[in-house]
C-alpha cells in the first residue's frame, strides 16, 4: 500500500560545492511520485522543521531547480543546531501535523544521528514514516562510504590550489605553507599531493591529523627539502596534534588582547603564522608564507568535479526511490566498483551515525609525512573530467660566453 | 635593412594566471622572423640575464609551449631584482657579448622601467637594439592601459570566491571578511563586486586603498548591514590606509614574540584577524569569520578568462611584430574600442616605467564603502566567457500549521 503524504527535504552542517545536487536530486524524483501531496524545504536544517519555516519545492519551476544544482553551498540554508531527543520530539510533531511521511537530511555523521532518532520516535509511536540520511561532507569521514559527496570537488579545489602554489613557489622560491580544512580526517590535505607531476614538485611535505605532528622532525623535513631543492611546498591539516592528541593550534597560540588593535589569534590564519614563525627562526630561512585555504575551499563558484556533481545527484535521487519506491529507512553510501564506477546503497543509519573514518594507513607513506600512490589512485577518478595540468619549459640550456671557466 | 641577432625574453615580478601566454606569444612570433638566429628565455628574469642562464627556446616544442602558455605562474621563474644602472650595464653587456639585438620583458612598472634604462645604454652606445616592455600585473595598475594582462584571470578568482563567500554566508550567516591583493590599487578588491547578483547578496561592502579607512566609519558600515540583513559581506584591500596614508595593517598589529609558538603576525591573515576582532569586540558580534585570499588569486590553476588568455597572447604577439618588423621600442599598450573590444598600441616605455594607476572616482561610490555600476560595466567584458552565476530557490513559503497566530 502507499504511503501519501508530505515529503520534507533539508540541508545540515557545512555547504559544500555538490550539496544542491541532492537537495534537487529529491526534490525532481519526489515530484514524479503521485502518493506524495507536496515537497517541503525547512530552511535552515532542522530549526526550519521546528519553527514550521518550509519552502513549498512543489512550486519552484525545473529550470531554476536546476540552476540551483550548480550553484554551491546550501539553498535550503543551513544550521548547526544538533538535535537532543526533545528537540527530535518537536521535529517529529511539526511532521505528524503537517502529515509528513518522507524525511531526507542531507548532511554529515550528525545529521544522520538526528534522522536516527526521529526515526526512532516515528516507530515507537506506530507513526508510518521513512527517514534517510543523504551523505555530504568536504571531509570524507563517513563510515561505510568510499567517499562522500562534496569531498571529490573540494579536494579538486585543494589539488588546484596547491598546483598553483608550486608553479608560484618555484617563480619566486621560499618555504610555502598551504593549511587545508580537515579536523580529524586528511583526505582533504592529502589531495593536494595530485600537485606532484615532475620529479621535484611539491608539495613536498603532507601532515595529516592521523599523524603525530612533532615540530622537530618537521623542521627537518623542511630543512631536507630545502635544501635539496631550494625551496619546499608544505600541505598541513588544520587538525594536526601532538602525540598526545593536542591540537598543535591551540598549544602553541597564545591569546593576546591589546588596547588598540585587539589582535587575537582565533583559528583562521593562526597554525600558518606558527609555523612560518618557526622556519623563520629555527631554520633562518628568509621567505616563508603561508596560506590557509578557508572558506574558499567548500564555497569557491565554479570549481567542481562532475562526477561529484553526478554522484550527489544520484544519492538524492536514490534516497527518494529507497524510501517512495522501497519504504526502507536508512543511510544511502556510495561503494567503488571497479575502477571507476559506484554503485549506491542503503545503510542501517546506526552504522554511519556519529562515527568519523579516518584515512587508512596504506594512504600514508612510512616517515607520515606524504601521501602514497595508492591515495593518488584513490583520488584521481574522482576529481572529474578536464582536471587541469601543469606543464614546464624542457628546452635545453644555452651555451654561456662571459662566463666560461 | 632587417636587423640580424638573439631574441631573449624574460618574466619579472609576480606570477599571473596568463603571463606564459605572452612568453608563448614572443616565442611562437619571433620564431617566425629569419633574421632571429635564436630565442632566448632567461631564467629567473633579469638575474638570468646577467649570469647568462638562458633556455634555448628555440629548441622547444610547439605543443609543449602550448601547454606552458595554459599553466599559470612564469615558466621561466621571476625575480624580485630591480636594477640600478650598473645592474642594467651588466645586462647590456651580456646582450652585446651574445648578439642580442631584441629584448622583451614582461612584467610591471618596475620592469618597464629596466627596459627602459637597458634601451638608453644601447642608444648612447650606438648599439643598434630593440627594446619592449609586455605589460603584465594582476594589480591592473599599469597607466595608458585600459587593462592590463593577468587582472582579469585574477579578478575573475575574486568574483568566483565572493560569489562563494556571499552563499556561504547566507547559509550560516554571520560577518565575513575576505582580504584581496592590491597596495595601492583598489581593482582587484572591487572585483568582489561581481557577486552582487540578488538585492541582499554581498559583498555589501568594498574598501579600497583609493579611500581613508576609517575604524568607526567600518563599524558603524558593518553595524548597518548586519542589522538589515542579519549577515553581512566585506571585501577588502590589504592595502587600505587611514587618512595619514599609513596601512591599517601595520598601524595595529603589534609584532609579538614568544618562547613556545613565536606567534608573530606577519601579514598574511593579519588585517582579516584585526577586522574580526574589532566587530566582535565593538559590535558584540559571535560569528565573525575573515579569509585572506593570499597566493591562490594569482597563481590558482584553472581560473582563467579567455579574454585574458588572449589578449595576453597578442601582447606578446604584437611586442615582436613591433620590434621586429616595425623596428620600434616601447611598451605594448592595450586600448579599449566599442563594447568590447581592443586595439593594441606601443607607448614610450616613460610614460608605463614606475608610474601606478588607480582606480579613477567614477568608479568608487560617494560613500567610499563600494563600486558603482560604471566599474561593473568595466568589468564584466574581461572577465571572459562560462562566467559562473549563482542562483537561488524561489518557491513560496508554506502556510504553517502549529505556529499559525
Amino acid at each position: 500500500m502507499k504511503l501519501e503524504g508530505k515529503v520534507v527535504v533539508a540541508q545540515g552542517g557545512g555547504p559544500t560545492a555538490v550539496i544542491n545536487q541532492s537537495l534537487v536530486g529529491v526534490v525532481l524524483e519526489s515530484r514524479k511520485f503521485p502518493q506524495v501531496t507536496k515537497v517541503y524545504g525547512a530552511v535552515n536544517g532542522v530549526s526550519g522543521i521546528i519553527n514550521e519555516d518550509f519552502l513549498d519545492l512543489t512550486q519552484e519551476t525545473t529550470h531554476n531547480l536546476e540552476q540551483v544544482a550548480i550553484t554551491p553551498s546550501s539553498a535550503l540554508f543551513s544550521t548547526r543546531d544538533k538535535p537532543d531527543k526533545a528537540y527530535c520530539e518537536e521535529i517529529f510533531n511539526v511532521f505528524k501535523a503537517h502529515n509528513v511521511r518522507y524525511f531526507f537530511y542531507i548532511g554529515g555523521n550528525d545529521s544522520a544521528d538526528t534522522v536516527r532518532i526521529v526515526n526512532e520516535q516515528a516507530e515507537s509511536s506506530g507513526y508510518e514514516f521513512r527517514a534517510i540520511h543523504i551523505p555530504k561532507t568536504i571531509d570524507n569521514d563517513l563510515m561505510i562510504n568510499d567517499h562522500t559527496p562534496g569531498y571529490p570537488s573540494t579536494a579538486r579545489f585543494v589539488a588546484q590550489a596547491f598546483i598553483g602554489l608550486n608553479l608560484d613557489n618555484r617563480a619566486l622560491p621560499g618555504v610555502h605553507i598551504g593549511v587545508v580544512m580537515g579536523r580529524h580526517a586528511g583526505f582533504l590535505t592529502a589531495a593536494a599531493s595530485i600537485a606532484q607531476k615532475y620529479p621535484d614538485d611539491g608539495p613536498h611535505l603532507i601532515y595529516l591529523p592521523e599523524r603525530p605532528f612533532i615540530m622537530d622532525h618537521f623542521l627537518k623535513d623542511v630543512k631536507e627539502v630545502y635544501d635539496r631543492y631550494g625551496r619546499c611546498i608544505v600541505a598541513v591539516s588544520e587538525g594536526i596534534q601532538d602525540e598526545d592528541g593536542v591540537p598543535i593550534v591551540t598549544k602553541l597560540v597564545k591569546t593576546k588582547k591589546d588596547a588598540h588593535g585587539n589582535v587575537q589569534l582565533s583559528g583562521t590564519g593562526a597554525l600558518g603564522e606558527i609555523l612560518t614563525q618557526q622556519i623563520k627562526q629555527k631554520l633562518n630561512i628568509q621567505r616563508v608564507r603561508s596560506d590557509t585555504l578557508g572558506y574558499l575551499q567548500r564555497s569557491f563558484m565554479g570549481c567542481v568535479s562532475d562526477v561529484d556533481q553526478h554522484e550527489a545527484r544520484e544519492v538524492g535521487e536514490k534516497a527518494a526511490q529507497f524510501a517512495i519506491w522501497h519504504n526502507i529507512d536508512g543511510s544511502i553510501t556510495i561503494h567503488r566498483t571497479g575502477y571507476y564506477s559506484v554503485d549506491y546503497q542503503i545503510t542501517e543509519l546506526h552504522k554511519v551515525a556519529g562515527k568519523t573514518k579516518l584515512m587508512p594507513d596504506e594512504f600514508i607513506n612510512a616517515k607520515g609525512n606524504n601521501v602514497t600512490d595508492a591515495f593518488k589512485y584513490y583520488l584521481q577518478p574522482l576529481l572529474g573530467s578536464h582536471m587541469p595540468e601543469a606543464s614546464m619549459l624542457r628546452a635545453p640550456r644555452a651555451p654561456k660566453i662571459l662566463r666560461v671557466k
